[in-house]
């Protein structure tokens, strides 16, 4: 009987590991909650009416078609057996492993408020960004029709909170939206009374670049009349407003959330060793500390780089533990050793609206035009399917000539029965 | 002051008639209760997971733009002031009119049987086929995972009820994609395990054709796979199962009900008389009986041919009506007199497969390759916006080179929070 490998999560770790797993002495399995692979870096794209959620979405059966050792695995894991060595799904099915790879990613991190979490909109999924696009294209037919100036206000203020690559990113594409689309489409509304507001809780952007990168960036954002405002930290927020740790309070309807991430909490279900940030403990080989035959990658694990610091939580680390983890395995089942897992960065890069971008490789840096171009060869290159590479850049190239923002139909699926 | 126009209602009677009211000394607004024109003759391309959703719905906003004396208006109307002529909206809004277009459409008609209506999938507006396609997809993923024989037969029989172009299509589009897709992406299933059944009530499909069309369409149709049953009426349904008159039990867990269409309900509510079947009685002028300065035009109304005819409730009588009606406000604003209206029958299309559409022209007949080549170029005429037929026609052609279905991520919107 086959070497079977259970791989769970088919994002940026699992979908690698899959592929390199294949064609290997292996059957695999690949489960997932949803259909398809997501391509997280583009999601803003989505929320801001660019691309189509097709376009960032690969369906996994297309993706893994071809492999007849792979198979796909629609479904929710409630619970792992580590005696049994069996993958417990919602609908009742168990998978037995001989090796598990847990890709199992992070969620957003509201810190622990439930007022924040209950009003913020998030950025971490299709159906969020969804949500996100239709609720500002919402606003914005709302805002056309009102009169009173403080409902006004609120409706036209966008108080984005975080700026990591997620916040800075969907700032200045917002920004792009309403300067492409307000002035043309809306006669009802003033491009002035539009207030974008990013609120950071460090003393600068995009912390993980060298600082000139981030004072960079603010000052693009700012040009794109972004409100950028850094030491600033949210307390609490209401149906119609974000208060923030100094007392200030902003009259807004949109409250998006992009401040932080934390590991998936189903490892803590799974009776898994996790380190203080409730990411499971692995082993230089990124096998899950005093678990045979369990490996973790991606947000979910607490793998660390040479220096003994943690990987941070993006799409990197993941992808390159997947490989390493597949290759791992298929060591194993030959007998041969593997050396440790190292990570290998390759560079940072984030956009800041139309032509602008910031990025390091190594001792590199980019910004500005060049930046944008690393950028978009990048992300096109990562994109899975080739086919979803050229719409994405034809769609880009044609906007970018255009000026427009395509996907702004108010769009939702109709409620499901209740019986299916 | 300008003479005001309100259009209630952006479909194939509303739109054109807005169009057509542009540049005239009028202030036209649109009201709608979605933001985008719903080009509604490819929706079940978007269920069959061929086209995105917004390659068929245009902004309308954006359709508009340019159009000063043209204001959209995001909102549902709840009820007309025939007296004080005004529209009340359900945000508290009230728009004054002087002359009023009433283009409210149609809905879904199950004929009063709520058992059929709990149970269908609906294929009339975009969440609706939204729904169709994420079930679809789950559906062929639930079967993947079930072993018995019985639930995986209700699983892979999808039962579609109606045998009019809607129907038709597809019943089409799902042979294709289960013929295109299954082999090559679902190892776990047989695509000889799968039947896809459609049920029409009269003698024949395509009712609306000559004789020999809806035979070849039927006998096209059973070329692919599809089970056509004729003369059969559904009874009842349950979540698992479909019922007929004469008692057969189909087993199913997909029921798409395309068997008929009534005028909105909206109407009665409005204290306008209308026909037996519900549709606004219009005079030869599509003024409403006995109400001046209001209109009413496609599905909703009953308006009738030179021999006094019914007009079917498809899109051209819509769309002929709509600007027909502009023209007659703006000749009544300038005091001239109209002519009554004329339909004029430029002939019917259905498609139903890659390469196979039956079509009338006058007496003129196609069907087969001819018939398909007619129909992809009137549907690409008649979508709204360049970039859509551009980028539909680029869709179409590749994956008819592809042989693929793109679009098949099973993708809802996040849950709105309450509070918004």
């Amino acid at each position: 009987m086959a070497h079977r490998v259970v791989v769970v999560g088919a994002g940026f770790g699992g979908l690698p590991c899959v592929r390199r797993l294949r064609g290997g002495p292996v059957e695999v399995t690949l489960v997932d909650r949803r259909n398809y692979h997501l391509f997280t870096p583009l999601l803003y794209q989505v929320a801001s009416c660019l691309l189509n959620p097709s376009e960032i979405a690969a369906p996994l059966r297309k993706v893994l078609h071809g492999a007849p050792d792979v198979r796909f695995r629609l479904g929710e894991v409630t619970g792992v057996d580590l005696g049994e060595r069996l993958v417990h799904l919602a609908d009742g099915a168990a998978l037995p492993y001989d090796d598990l790879v847990l890709s199992i990613g992070s969620t957003t991190n509201y810190f622990g408020n439930d007022a924040i979490a209950s009003r913020a909109l998030g950025l971490k999924d299709l159906g969020e960004a969804l949500r996100l696009r239709n609720h500002v294209l919402r606003v914005l037919e709302r805002a056309a029709t009102t009169s009173d100036p403080d409902a006004r206000r609120a409706l036209l203020t966008f108080c984005i909170v975080g700026g990591g690559p997620t916040g800075v990113e969907y700032a200045g594409a917002l920004a792009e939206l309403v300067r492409l689309v307000l002035p043309r489409e809306y006669p009802e509304l003033d491009r002035g009374e539009v207030r974008i507001v990013l609120l950071e809780g460090a003393d600068r952007v995009l912390s993980m670049f060298p600082a000139s990168l981030s004072a960079y960036a603010a000052r693009q954002l700012r040009r794109m009349g972004v409100d950028v405002r850094l030491d600033r930290l949210v307390a609490s927020a209401t149906e119609s407003s974000v208060t923030t740790r100094d007392g200030e309070v902003i009259p807004t309807e949109t409250f998006v959330w992009t401040a932080g991430v934390e590991p998936s909490p189903l490892a803590a279900g799974f009776g898994l060793p996790l380190d203080a940030r409730g990411r499971v403990e692995v082993d230089e080989h990124l096998r899950v500390r005093g678990v045979p035959h369990v490996y973790a990658i991606g947000d979910v694990a607490a793998a660390r780089d040479r220096r003994g610091g943690e990987l941070p939580m993006v799409s990197p680390p993941a992808m390159q533990a997947g490989r390493y983890v597949a290759r791992a395995i298929l060591a194993g089942i030959d007998g041969r050793p593997t050396r440790r897992f190292r990570y290998v960065d390759k560079g940072t890069l984030a956009t800041i609206g139309r032509q602008s971008a910031v990025g390091t490789v190594g001792r590199l840096r980019f910004r500005g035009f060049v930046g944008w171009v690393v950028w978009l060869a990048v992300h096109l290159w990562y994109l899975i399917g080739f086919e979803n590479r050229v719409r994405v850049l034809l769609r880009w190239a044609w906007y970018y000539v255009r000026l427009d923002r395509p996907v702004r139909a108010i769009i939702r699926s109709a409620p499901d029965h209740s019986a299916r």
